[in-house]
């Protein structure tokens, strides 16, 4: 009998921790999470890494590895910065836990990992140019082209978010203005379904949002009841999908995009649209490609992280 | 004693038809050129291809590589369209060569292999994540990633000069608006040009230009010289050649990037205006690449065809 080893995978969101044990199959064999200790700081959030992983860790568990959500040196294992977290500069993590547990730790970037587990697992399988793209808060993306993860000098390709798209003075999550985050993430779709709110105060989505700032959520929502104004509000979304979608089809050329992230809740709606504004603008010889939601949804990080603990040893 | 074998590359221009014998080390050993016999069409062309190959060629010739200015299927050898040369249209280009040469043959898009000439053996050697930008008509683009040529699906990938950057009504060769080549290519630089003369007839630039209309290589003479008008020209081509550079940083997260094509003879006008507009948007971690001229110049496309021929024996 073959023996068959297990990984562990750490999802570190800035509100969520969590762990899972996988097999060689991608499959989860156990999972664990914890609102994150951000008062305790990196040390209480250290802690709690080691103790979820004393939870889900088995007998034949080889490595962990860790989906980083900001900048990090992965030859020293090294987290350098997490905007979303405070306190995390220059922290030695992979050693941290590899002298708590003993098990060989590795990082990688957090959009990185959840493409490796929808390439692997989920929607990408079996792809040899393949795209993720997460819409959410901002947009992440990270790219397989021949079969390789695309990581690029310091691991830092694939910050499509941030390519400049147009002239707008929309301000971007960077600091700076005209980015394809700041005009197509799920932050972005927020701010225009609350103006719209306060122009259409009668309309299902004002209705649906109620007393609170409309969401992303509220418009997918109101859109699928029929709302005209939510159903506009997705229109111009998947305007602005497209647009950066044809730059990324002339750039890396994928057989495959899968778009993760609350806003790719509404594809479905927004699917034709796409196809067809990109038909318009692509370059000939290209054509639009397979585009799919994420099949691994919120797990594709948590499973990613484990998959790429798994091909880095 | 080692045998050295040698490797034909061609370089199909709209213009100029060039080929070449280099050997492993790429040193081009012979080299010849004729004007392309546009009037005599395809079948005209490759009996030139033919010609120029028997003078090149030697007794240990092993293999040809083609750089094709348009869409083709590696696989079949089969040259499907070149927006510069009338008729090339399902043309079985690989198979024509070696039936008349007895010669493998084989095609890649001009703009990889000239970004593979330059990275074997000319100001890209040795960098494993480095970008290659033609700036002259257009912008052609060709990217390396971990010590890999960037293909994509159907080798498609590279075409950062139609990627979206301005909401600008700039018309784009490719009959679209608002592309990075429409705004920083040197086709933009001309036409910038012309309206500045026609501004400021007495400038240094206009007198350059004398009766015909100012071009790209005008500007750059003239800027040389001081003239405040074709100073401020650079200046705005530099700020969207960042722009752009900046788009290309975060998507491919090059170490260095090498730029080729008429433009590229103004970089040391423009580097620190580069350098520091593309400073001043990098996201956190990134930093300004390595911006350097093309090393093998015109003949990187030739140089590279025949490298791309060697390794892909």
């Amino acid at each position: 009998m073959v023996r068959e080893d297990s990984f562990i995978g750490i999802d570190l969101g800035g509100t969520q921790l969590r762990v899972a044990a996988i097999d060689a199959a991608g499959r989860i064999l156990d999972r664990r999470a914890a609102p994150v200790d951000r008062a305790g700081g990196v040390r209480a959030v250290i802690g709690q890494m080691e103790a979820l992983i004393a939870k889900v860790r088995r007998p034949d568990t080889a490595v962990v590895g860790i989906g980083v959500p900001g900048a990090f040196d992965p030859g020293q294992g090294l987290v350098l910065d997490i905007p979303a977290l405070a306190g995390w500069t220059a922290i030695p993590l992979a050693t941290e836990i590899e002298a708590r547990t003993g098990l060989p730790t590795v990082l990688e970037n957090d959009a990185k990992v959840a493409a490796l587990g929808e390439w692997r697992f989920g929607a990408g399988r079996g792809i040899a140019d393949f795209a993720y793209l997460t819409i959410s808060t901002g947009i992440g993306g990270a790219f397989v082209v021949g079969d390789r993860l695309v990581r690029g000098f310091r691991g830092l390709a694939g910050e499509v978010g941030h390519t400049r798209i147009t002239d707008r003075s929309a301000p971007c999550s960077c600091g700076h203005e005209g980015c394809w985050e700041a005009v197509a993430s799920g932050t972005a779709l927020a701010r225009a379904a609350r103006m719209a709110v306060d122009r259409q105060p009668r309309s299902r989505l004002a209705a649906l949002a109620g007393e609170a700032p409309a969401t992303g959520e509220d418009v997918t929502r109101a859109a699928r009841e029929g709302c005209p104004v939510a159903l506009t509000l997705l229109r111009e979304e998947a305007a602005w999908l497209a647009a950066g979608l044809v730059n990324v089809q002339h750039a890396f050329s994928p057989e495959r995009v899968v778009l993760g992230g609350g806003v790719s809740q509404a594809l479905d709606l927004m699917l034709a649209d796409i196809r067809e504004a990109m038909r318009r603008r692509l370059l000939p010889g290209h054509e639009v490609p397979d585009i799919a939601s994420s099949k691994l949804g919120d797990d594709a990080g948590l499973i990613g992280a484990a998959v790429h603990a798994k091909e880095s040893r």
